[in-house]
């Protein structure tokens, strides 16, 4: 597979419903960056996958629950998190989530 | 490995000469966020790794050249690489790489 560029402009920002919408950025078969928009008091509902993951808070401030422990996070924090652990997001104030995958989500095409 | 969580005040901004600086954030095992800051006019020498890349221009201006392509890219624009392929950057305007590497380069810690 080549390499992938991808600007914003060049994604779709598609509306999730409930005050999250979510843009799929560049990507390969081995790693896949997507950017999620949160509204105030929106919620990403604790899951699992065996993707690996990392985060990075591109603005807004947010609470993680991982692993069943809370924590606050704002802009240029970041998050890594183990294949399978359940995770999930409360915005607090209005904001963009960075979020990496590996492999890719092949859900999220 | 347990969830990862680095702020930016945390991680050392470590000096790697010739304009370039890098700060390892969160991590685990199997997925790695890297902050790299760029003067103008500092590369990233063409190189390889096995692991596979996913980059988020953060701010500034860079041409990647990745398997003999050039390619422009500013702030919100996205590139992944598949492993193994050559890739390096020339700094045009000042500004910070979020590179993501998946699994984690142990040779950055």
């Amino acid at each position: 597979m080549n390499a992938s560029v991808v600007r914003p402009a060049d994604a779709v920002l598609r509306d999730l419903g409930g005050g999250v919408s979510r843009r799929v950025l560049a990507h390969t078969d081995d790693i896949m960056i997507v950017e999620v928009h949160f509204e105030a008091g929106s919620v990403g509902a604790p899951h699992t996958h065996p993707h690996a993951q990392a985060t990075r808070v591109l603005s807004g401030e947010f609470v993680f629950t991982v692993d069943g422990k809370d924590v606050t996070v704002r802009e240029g924090d970041t998050l890594a998190f183990p294949s399978n652990i359940l995770h999930g997001t409360r915005c607090v104030k209005p904001g963009v989530l960075l979020d990496i995958f590996s492999p890719m989500r092949t859900d999220f095409l």
